[in-house]
């Protein structure tokens, strides 16, 4: 590859700007460019209108060596991306009979009727390749012209992601525009706020001109990326830097690249052959759902409760009714009480649960911060922990959420760290607390 | 206010061009402005680099008449925002003392020690108005030039959406660079496709010239925006159109503006004063959890049982064996014995329920395509429902949400659809099969 092409990315929608529906493809497109050794250089998003889009694509034109754009391509009235932009480049539009027996075929395997505002989709501009999508009516369209790449692609993601994966991608693979491997190198940490990192990280950063350093805060999480503009550091020699980081982070280093806290904390299990259930009371399904969205889920996953309230707590877990009446719904026994509970319940390994006020700590108690409590059930031991969360709803549920995977991270990864804490039952006599207690498990 | 303010929002990051991290940014600002009436004219993704900064502001500050940016303003090498930009006005940048003493307290209050990098943030460009920052240590900026306003933002979302609220709107609308209401009205639908909902409409929007719609297709929802560009239709002659669009839809129509499937079923059961619980496997969470992410969901929401496999099914629910091995897990008979199981066990008036292959649904089989069964139970009967869903794990639970979620909105506000359903379990029929099977329950 030549390393030099510049990728711009126009993401037309007017839903976008209006804040109604988040750029998912933004975070694809410039995910999968980046496996492949390309940083997307700028993504523009624009309204509807023919007017933006001839604007955006001439300036994006001139300055890119491949221009992709998103949306715009179906058939109701609002779509114009295909005349606009043809216009723009002095093509003609001409009629695909290929495109409408495709879309004629897709209706009828639904058993639906094609509506006459479909037949717009079988125009292309003269000379297009188009791109099938077997997802969906409005073909992509990829163009060739100054020795420029123009690709246009569907709005929908189930329709635009299959098609960039199977199509774009090899398409652009082989007009040499990707490289082979990523050019960035990330660090994932938690536990040291974004000033301190640079502060902890500065003299292994000193060592090495050549090297550019970005920090990006997220609740609970700094991540700090490494790269080498100007090639003078090697790939190996990027890792060995992040090498050095890792070791002075110590617990605090999560993982390399966009491995996720999640991810490395159930290949662990899976390694070890062990299994997890989870309770939840205040984040509602936000940490179950962390853990099933990965792959292969149900082979280390064995389920999870949402108490709610304390009758659900009572019915499902048998959590005893004295136990929260004298210590309250949010408190470090009923966190230890709900892993303990649910792992045995569910015959898993290790139990995890976030204890805070189900329905009104994401709400009407949020300005003025709510204490929240993470119970943790292992081979080893039990362990509950307060964390103090202040904000919204969402990120509330998040930080919670963040906070619950990274202490189980901790304890799988450094369990040498765990015997410090404030709060920590040995197992006999957590046990002991809920048998005595009246626990139904 | 004059209307014809552009705003143009220039986001920093190259986690964001690299696909790590969402533009929520976006999201949030062009949702705020859209409230107060005002469309994002453009919204432009660059990297954090001096060099794609200074040319980006240039460009947006000649066109536009606001112009804010986000993110580049913290303590770490590769915040560079705030220069950048002085140097482009023109602008000398000056020592602030009193954000010095911010900062400090700052790390005082949380017993952390303030590491010298900080000291960069309590720089300003001369004549900046600095916007305080309670929940971080960077302070936004606020600058007025040549008729135009700059607004510098901090990066992190929690930092950057209370200082937007807060201090931004208010002095946005003192300036009268915002309306009173919003210049949009969206019709949310579901069940129909993104052209025949265009046809279906198209006969009431004929009648109105000025009228302007586009549409939005989601995962099982399609989204028709209608708006006036040149005022000829007011306020309330869209209302009207809409009206009739919804009178159309029947069914089919969900809500207006941006409100969600899961507020105006929330909403409709506490009207009722009835309550909901949820059983999922291969969503895993994700069900639960759009209903917990609203505010004052204990109101309604009893909990939920995620079930990720056979095992946990039987153990929590007391679904017995032999159904499951008689009918699969992933069968009516399991979405139904789900639902009623799912409601008895928490005391609910409604039960809802997702049967996929837990683990595997979203993962192993998703080629191929998989078949998800959705249960429901309410006092009036018991139903279940086949769906046959493909894609990629997120858009597979998503769907498999989304259809559950439109399916208890149909049978709240739309009964009598129900009826006609190929399967419906006459309550005592369903009870009397659970029973006889030898629930638990």
């Amino acid at each position: 590859m030549d390393g030099s092409s510049r990728f711009e990315l126009i993401t037309l929608g007017d839903e976008l700007l209006l804040g109604l529906t988040p750029n998912g493809h933004l975070t694809f497109i410039g995910n999968e460019l980046r496996r492949h050794g390309v940083t997307l250089s700028r993504n523009v998003v624009i309204p509807d209108d023919a007017d933006s889009i001839g604007r955006q694509f001439r300036e994006s034109w001139a300055r890119a060596d491949v221009v992709l754009t998103t949306g715009g391509l179906g058939p109701t009235c609002d779509d114009r991306t295909r005349e606009t932009i043809a216009d723009v480049l002095g093509l003609k539009l001409e009629y695909d009979p290929a495109v409408e027996q495709a879309i004629e075929d897709r209706f009828n395997k639904l058993g639906l009727k094609m509506t006459p505002n479909n037949l717009k989709q079988a125009y292309k501009p003269k000379g297009a390749v188009v791109l099938e999508n077997p997802h969906g009516t409005a073909p992509g369209l990829w163009v060739e012209k100054e020795g420029k790449i123009l690709v246009m692609l569907p709005g929908p993601p189930n329709e635009l992601q299959p098609m960039f994966l199977s199509v774009v991608l090899p398409k652009l693979k082989e007009r040499s525009r990707l490289a082979q491997e990523e050019t960035y190198l990330q660090i994932k940490t938690s536990g040291v706020g974004e000033s301190s990192l640079e502060t902890l990280l500065q003299p292994v950063f000193h060592k090495y001109p050549g090297l550019d350093v970005a920090f990006c805060a997220h609740p609970g999480q700094v991540d700090c990326r490494l790269s080498s503009p100007d090639h003078r550091i090697s790939k190996e020699g990027l890792q060995a830097i992040a090498d050095q980081c890792r070791d002075l982070l110590n617990a605090n280093f999560i993982c390399y690249g966009d491995d996720s806290t999640e991810r490395i904390v159930s290949a662990r299990l899976r390694e070890k052959g062990q299994t997890l259930a989870v309770a939840e009371s205040c984040t509602g399904g936000a940490l179950a759902s962390s853990f099933t969205d990965l792959p292969g889920a149900s082979k280390f996953f064995s389920g999870a409760i949402i108490c709610y309230n304390n009758d659900s707590k009572v019915q499902t877990l048998g959590i005893p009714e004295c136990v929260l009446k004298q210590h309250g719904a949010v408190s470090p026994e009923v966190a230890v009480a709900l892993a303990t509970g649910v792992a045995e319940h569910l015959g898993a390994d290790y139990g995890l649960s976030i204890a805070g006020f189900g329905g009104s700590c994401c709400c009407e108690k949020e300005r003025q911060g709510g204490k929240v409590y993470i119970g943790l059930c292992t081979p080893e031991g039990i362990w509950s922990k307060e964390i103090r969360l202040v904000g919204a709803t969402a990120t509330i549920k998040q930080r919670a959420v963040s906070a619950a995977l990274d202490w189980l991270r901790r304890s799988l990864f450094h369990q040498e760290e765990m015997s410090g804490l404030p709060v920590e039952w040995p197992k006999d006599e957590a046990k002991k607390f809920l048998r005595v207690a009246g626990s139904r498990l």
